[in-house]
């Protein structure tokens, strides 16, 4: 497994299937995941969305389990013939892929005499792997190494992701404010919000801008493993703001 | 630029963002400029995210350039000291970056003396980039090589990729058709499915199951840049599937 050096605990989610990039079907997996990692104090570090072809979803995750602590796969898990992530990932380990009998005993109950060719391939794991409990419908995912195999079908995305967090060594939580600025836009917030964030190098603050018939301003997100450094950092920018000229500011819920 | 020896012309998009990967923002320009680039024949090969770090930017930017025809990014260009595309687009092609004399003089009507330094970074553009047009608020993209630079704010972003289009080597537009299936499951499809693509090995044929209160079954996707292959291939489906005892068939709107 990859190891960060500086206390980081990292993550890259690799998303599998050509109806992503048709713009056939709007991804939400990549949101829900982040937002589980980010309770955990994981940090979501990249994401690659790639087709249903077997050499780049190799190549794609071999780079992203050498690179990140975790990947965590969705799509390609079902029974038809482009479901290949099992296979994808079986070659990135150098590994065979069989029948889980775990599996196979749970299909054959649920199946009995119908189950046929295209429902087993959906028993098929690399050797070495474990399973990952599906609590919705269907065949459980697995994992292997540092990688996570998911459904890509959002609703069972979720609820195998239950069975993911408890083997993730967390990191520190990273811990977010808001502060909202209406009537002001970034031209003029730029300055102070800069000020703050040189002033604290390892924070994260972000300006979101918003417009439209409710009026227009900023959503300034601050966001620290350190939640005394994040309170006094959010200080200094109110009052840098509030320096500036800006008087419409207040801290909000985290948007 | 790079360029595909089979005639397909393929592009990539880079969302860059930390509020992507933290999971507080929902990406749609993914889905938004893949249906954008399907329309035109553009074959939107892969996407990846990556945060506000200039290196990381670079080395995504440099690695898609090089293997694709087009490449488009999201984000990044705001006034904010978190908005750094233009100096990473600007490293990966080891040109310099200068304040933009259009959009300069843009700049300056609109704001007078309020032309402040943030605003000011809005005006940079490497050495040797073009404007792409902002229909909506604020200043332009700008195109370098094979790069289109927009903004990640969704609105202003469709805006921005009208002025992308015309500039773009269009190939053979890939049509869809669609089979939907109810009543009946993954399972019992992927032989008939699969027999079907076997016979079709340069269509894509896809199978995405839909399940829930309304019942359940799989919507079959077609894709082909050939129209006449696409009908013969969609009667064929048809066929296979009805001799397999799977009658509830029928063609639906691409969904």
């Amino acid at each position: 497994m990859a190891g960060s050096t500086d206390g980081r605990v990292t993550a890259a989610v690799l998303i599998i299937g050509d109806e992503i990039l048709s713009g056939r079907t709007q991804d939400t997996n990549l949101r829900d995941i982040a937002r589980y990692l980010g309770v955990l104090g994981v940090d979501l570090a990249e994401a690659r969305t790639v087709p249903d072809v077997q050499d780049e979803i190799v190549a794609a995750l071999n780079a992203l389990r050498e690179r990140y602590d975790y990947v965590i796969t969705t799509g390609g898990i079902g029974p038809t013939h482009d479901d290949i992530t099992a296979d994808a990932v079986a070659a990135a380990f150098g590994v065979e892929l069989i029948e889980h009998p775990e599996i196979l005993a749970m299909m054959s109950a649920r199946w009995g005499v119908e189950l046929n060719a295209a429902r087993r391939r959906m028993a098929r794991v690399p050797v070495g792997g474990e399973l990952v409990k599906n609590p919705v419908q269907g065949p459980p995912g697995f994992t292997i190494g540092n990688v996570f195999v998911l459904a890509g079908v959002p609703t069972i995305m979720r609820g195998m992701l239950e069975d993911v967090g408890w083997r993730l060594r967390g990191g520190a939580v990273t811990v977010a404010r808001t502060v909202r600025v209406e009537g002001s836009g970034e031209g003029v917030i730029a300055a102070p919000l800069e000020a703050v964030a040189k002033a604290h190098p390892d924070m994260s603050l972000g300006s979101y801008p918003f417009f439209g018939d409710a009026g227009y301003g900023s959503n300034l997100v601050l966001r620290s493993r350190d939640p005394e450094e994040l309170a006094r950092a959010l200080d200094e920018l109110v009052a840098a703001l509030r320096s500036a000229g800006i008087d419409n500011v207040r801290e909000i819920e985290n948007a």
